[in-house]
């Protein structure tokens, strides 16, 4: 048989598991026959594009580095926010080069851009290289699938740490408004994710603001003071994304930011803005905690249903490629809610590229501050089981390139 | 024999493990034939002054219930921060209606204060209530004691929370520099914890900056601006603390902030004030993390070693007052760093409220932007070990009161 070598990359921000695809897409290409070594393409295209490209085959041969790989947080080969303009051909000799016969990119809605315009570019030319995009994204934010791997487990860091801050948050005998910032730039599923952390005794977050619906700031504060008049504990959350009924970032009618290599705005802060406000117009008061980059890098937090997922859908990426598919996506179809069950496909990258899937206003209550029980229905799946981390001096152990 | 009932109240800045002390105060009162019922003190002092009591034995009989309140974040029985002026008689006439013979105050430096107060109280007054004080703090800033209960579990924390930031803030190649600010109001414990997340591979935190060190935000820049020659992942970690050589806090140099019932400025938003900084005087891209109370409520990452401790000084605490002991703090004498070994012991009160302990000179680099290997050695065995918690739903199963 002839045969190939593989080439992986991993784009975007990362997640707590885009590790765990790594480690699916490396395993699955050692595997398969038809494929001899599998390189790393480090910092994304752009190692493809310098050159920057190590060898991870023997490595990763090793059960227990795999099995560490799995667990380790952010992307272990780099990545990059590179958006490709007509370095095409460029890429193609590279591959050449290398005898590469398959590319593998684990990424979110961007990374996506670059398997369908690199597929494109291969099927204009009858290069025979099979291109497979494998999603990751904590903001679960890509359509066509059920979900996207590194969502569960920023979820798990969500719901697990509000409610624990909704204890701390309790201790005094006096009115306490804890206002947190999660990441989800447009679409609020991390937002609402913090809903995961009621149990039916703790029944914090009280208000949970996501960005698909306008944000208003005087209803904000109506809701906080009608609440303030049965409790004291008052845990409210709030997407980094909310706007006003204009469509202006509440965070941007505050201050100016900066706007990514995308045309993004970054966003940060806007539960400072929110915390201000509050003090002032109630006197409350008031805490504010921005989760941050923790949501996406609290490996030791992850969910075991995520990682394992994550692991799955980078081998099923492979076996996609191995069976000829090219210029597509793997996705999960949900197939069951109770037993949950969930099955990988693949699909046409030209059918899933930029689009942004939001939280189903249906989804949303009426009062436009909670989430539904389908909602929970849907999410509380993806957060269950935790993974195993070995900790070496008190601290978890992971691996580095 | 006379028996008489116990009192417990827990007071200040909640810790991961203040329940685990509770805990072992708790189960120490069960076990002991002098003592009949185990009360608690709901919202610390102000629950005696206020009659608001709840009988803790039959619950904390049951020994799952006891494990769940080992492990469950923040005060079950909520917090205060009231400074006592001349209440006394009216709390000794509440101990008196609940037959009470033993007070414990599980609190830090401000708690220790009310422990104090209370038994020059008692012994100008002849009352034969013994108060012993457990010390908590996850700043760790008690003076007697080799450390205090909390201290190990926020250092894990942190250790752990910095090590994955570590990950994540390298995955780009381009110079990012990563703020991160620790609780840690006078004393540096916390910061100098992030030591702890260096492992031989991730060599993160580059640069570590004590309130017990004068800050000077040129020499600051000029650190960073000297790594970034050698280096792309800068990682800072700084005290919310940091003041100048006018003892002026950095925060407060920018912005103001209110006081606390103690008059201690309440700190928050330095790293904010520093990304800002350096992100004008450099260039770099700039982040800032701040911890705040997620340090303190973490309770899944808690170290088992402190969970332990904090159980046994509880304990402790309640065979120190039954040998008759009263008006003192149990504290731990540490007896070997290699293989770790630690005592409690008992010391009169009077010796121990409102000394804060810093972190000593000479485990400070002489660049006073790290910390030596004395502190390495002091601070790793107090992180080791993981607690067990249960998830339910897929988040920490804890107890309320």
């Amino acid at each position: 048989m002839l045969r190939k070598n593989a080439i992986v990359g991993q784009s975007g921000g990362p997640t707590s598991v885009i590790n765990a695809s790594l480690a699916g897409v490396i395993n699955g290409c050692i595997k398969a026959e038809e494929i001899d070594r599998v390189y790393g393409a480090v910092y994304g295209i752009e190692g493809v594009l310098n050159e920057n490209i190590i060898d991870l085959t023997d490595k990763f041969s090793n059960e227990e580095e795999l099995k560490l790989l799995k667990v380790t947080p952010a992307s272990y080969l780099g990545s990059c926010r590179r958006k490709l303009k007509d370095e095409f051909k460029e890429i193609f000799d590279v591959f050449e080069k290398y005898d590469i016969g398959y590319f593998f990119y684990i990424g979110g809605n961007d990374s996506m851009d670059t398997v369908m315009k690199l597929s494109h570019y291969a099927k204009d030319n009858n290069i025979p290289v099979k291109i497979v995009g494998v999603p990751k994204t904590i903001d679960n934010d890509l359509e066509i699938t059920d979900h996207t791997p590194g969502f569960g487990s920023a979820a798990k860091f969500v719901a697990t740490t509000i409610k624990e801050i909704a204890h701390d948050a309790d201790v005094y005998d006096k009115t306490l408004v804890t206002i947190i910032e999660t990441m989800g730039r447009n679409a609020g599923w991390l937002t609402a994710a913090s809903a995961l952390a009621r149990d039916g005794i703790i029944d914090a977050p009280h208000l949970i603001y996501l960005p698909e619906i306008d944000f208003d700031v005087e209803k904000f504060i109506d809701d906080i003071v009608a609440l303030s008049k049965t409790r004291k504990n008052i845990v409210v959350v709030v997407s980094e994304g909310i706007s006003d009924k204009n469509g202006e970032y509440i965070l941007n009618l505050y201050k100016d930011t900066g706007k990514d290599a995308f045309g993004h705005t970054m966003l940060s802060g806007v539960c400072g803005i929110l915390a201000d406000i509050v003090k002032k117009r109630t006197g409350f008061k008031v805490k504010n905690v921005e989760f941050n980059i923790l949501q996406r890098c609290c490996s030791h937090i992850s969910s075991k249903t995520d990682c394992d997922e994550a692991f799955e859908i980078g081998t099923k990426g492979v076996e996609a490629a191995l069976k000829g598919e090219t210029g597509c996506m793997v996705y999960f179809h949900r197939t069951s809610n109770s037993p949950y069950a969930c099955e990988v496909k693949s699909i046409s990258i030209d059918k899933t590229a930029n689009a942004v899937k939001l939280v189903p206003k249906e989804w949303i209550t009426k009062e436009q501050n909670d989430v539904t029980k389908e909602f929970i229905e849907y999410a509380l799946p993806l957060i269950q089981g935790e993974t195993e981390i070995t900790y070496e001096n008190g601290v978890p152990k992971y691996t580095v390139r």
